[in-house]
This record gives structure tokens, sequence and C-alpha cells, in this order.
């Protein structure tokens, strides 16, 4: 194999293997040496190829965001805009929990307990991919509204407070609490939100 | 001031100070030479009060345990049974956290990111916090749906896993993204789940 192609293979294991301690420890407790231990590899060795601790956060961010966007965003762009498309967006981000966050940890919900009171790079980084992740699901629900398929009242800032509520709260009892059933009791809720809101079924109540 | 006095003042200050940086930095960062660093004593000085790290965490969730009834539990208890003793639980915590945890961390939220992939005293003193405290909020629940305030087809266990989620998701976006809107959005999200279910106004969605 070239030396180019190994470097390369090597500097994905530091990456993946980085991921799976960061969602499990916190990427706060993410240290080249421990990577480097994990691997086999030297402590020189890996930070020659991630050049430095935060280099190396950075690199476990953006393959998680590289992931999830594969996972979540890409298939449910394919549907039309609208109520499919906002539900599909749910379904993914709660399946590809079921399948890695579960078991792995969830970096971005961790992280924003871990890093409300630090500032820094990373706590930016992290800001910025629940920022990129809220827009996208704001500007789907936007859609919904605009083709009729959620009340015209909807208050989109709202329900994407709720999707990550509920998603948040579901990813603490799967993993704290150890419910499995965590993530259906997302999905329910879920509905039921989007139910309240979609059709003009009955009279929005005002609010006070 | 005679010298137990003393003393039982300093345990407090150690205690109250150990508090503030769990909320702030996690209960896994709470050392106790940082504690008497803060208070200006010696380390031994604290030692010789607290006893061990782990006593000192131990008794940082007591606090806090007291704190959160004091303020929540005991107040809401004095509320007859049903939906207004409830709506009090909901209220109270959500007033609690605008006055305390947005500004201070909350030691439970964070600590079951913090704690999902570590065993220990600490853990266990954690979920059973949380456990006690859902089984309030569960209890509560079914006494309303007793007393016919809620539709008797509720699911209480699901109506708990709601509670939870707003407000674990509204302490993520107060403090993290910096949003003071969100814990009146979780009293919004929570006042539609409750019409929801106020009456049985309409046949419940089937799940697919």
């Amino acid at each position: 194999m070239p030396n180019q192609a190994r470097s390369e293979l090597t500097l994905a294991a530091i990456v993946d293997t980085a991921l799976d301690m960061a969602a499990a420890e916190g990427l706060e407790s993410l240290t080249i040496g421990e990577v480097a231990k994990r691997l086999g590899l030297s402590k020189s060795g890996v930070f020659s190829r991630v050049g430095s601790r935060e280099a190396l956060q950075t690199a476990v961010l953006q393959e998680y965001d590289r992931r999830f966007v594969q996972d979540v965003f890409t298939p449910a762009m394919r549907e039309p805009r609208g109520l499919g498309r906002l539900n599909t967006l749910m379904a993914r981000w709660l399946d590809r929990a079921r399948r890695v966050e579960v078991h792995q940890g969830c970096i971005y919900c961790a992280g924003a307990f871990e890093y409300d009171d630090r500032d820094g790079p990373v706590r930016e980084q992290l800001l910025d991919g629940v920022r990129r992740w809220r827009s996208v699901l704001k500007r789907t629900v936007v859609q919904a509204i605009d083709e009729g398929h959620l009340d015209a009242q909807t208050d989109a800032e709202q329900l994407v407070f709720e999707m990550d509520a509920l998603f948040t709260g579901a990813m603490r009892d799967a993993r704290f609490l150890g419910d499995a059933r965590a993530l259906d009791r997302a999905w329910t809720t879920w509905q039921q939100l989007i139910a309240d809101r979609a059709t003009a079924r009955r009279a929005q109540p005002r609010r006070a």
C-alpha cells in the first residue's frame, strides 16, 4: 500500500477511535495520549497526524457531522417538501440514535451540558452544529406550513424546540435510565404534536 | 461563637461552594483542593470536615435535593390532588430553574450525560434522585387521572417522559444556546399536552 493511502487510513482510524472516546466520555476528556494507547501507536505518531488536541476535537465533530448528514439529512432531502420530509427528518434522527447514539453516546447532547459554562473553539463548533441543525429543522417546518400540511398559526421555533427537547430527553432516558422505550416515546409525542397542528381541524386556542 | 456552631457554618459553606462548582463544571470535576482554595481554607481542614471527595459529592447532591424539595415538592403537595397539583409541580420546577439552574447549571441534567457511561456511587445517587422525582410525577399524574382531570386513557409514564424531556430541553436551550424564552416554551408545550389529555375530546391516534 502506498504511504499516503496508509497514512490516510491511520488518520481515519485515529478520528474513529477519538469519536468513540468523545461520545463515551466527553470531548473534554479526549487526549492524544489515550487515543495513541488505544490504537497501539506512539503519541508523537498521532500528534504528527492530527496537529493538536484541539484539531482532533474539531476532526471528531466534523466526522460526526458527516455521518449525521449521510444518515439523516441527505435521505430526508430526497422527500418532497412538507410534512413528509419533516417526519422523515424526525424518524431518521431517532432511528440513527437507536443504532448509534444509544450505544455510543451523543456528542451534541452531552456537549451542550459539558460546554455550557466553558468558552473556546469546541464550544463554538458545537454551537454552530446545533444552530445549523436547528435551521434545517425550522426551514423544513416552514415549508410544511407553506405547503398547507401544518396549520398557518404554527410557531415554527416552538416546534423545533419540541423536536430537540424530545430527542434530548429520549437520549437521556435511553442511556442514563436504560429505558429502551424512550425513543418510541419521543416519536409518540411527536405524532401527537404534529396531529395538533396538522390541519385547521379545530379552532386554534389563542394564546393568553 | 461556640466551636461546634462555627464548625457547622464552615461545613455549610463547604457544601455550598462545592454545589456551585459541581453545577458549573460537573460533579466529576469536584476536588477538595479546589473547594479549599475558593474558601481560603487548608485542604486538610476541608478534608477533616467532609471525610472524602465522594462524601462531598454525596453531601452536594443531598443539599441540592433539600433545596429542590423545599422550592418545588413541598409547596405543590399543599395543593389538592389532581391537575392543580400537577400544574404546580411543573410551574415550580420551571420557576426554580429560572431563578437558580439557568444561572448555576442543573446537576441532574448535566449528571445524566456525565455519568451515563460511568459506574459508581455518584451515578447511583443521581439515578436514585431521578427515579424518586419521576415517581412523584407519576403518582401526581395518576391522581389527576383518578380525579377525572385527565382522560382515563392517559399514559402516565408517557406524560412523565414529556415533562422531563421539556425540562431538560429547556435547560439546554437556556444555558447552551442562551435562549431566555426556552423555559416559557416548555410551559407552552406542557399546556398543549395537558389540553390534549384534559378531556376525551377526540379519539387518540393509533400508532402505525
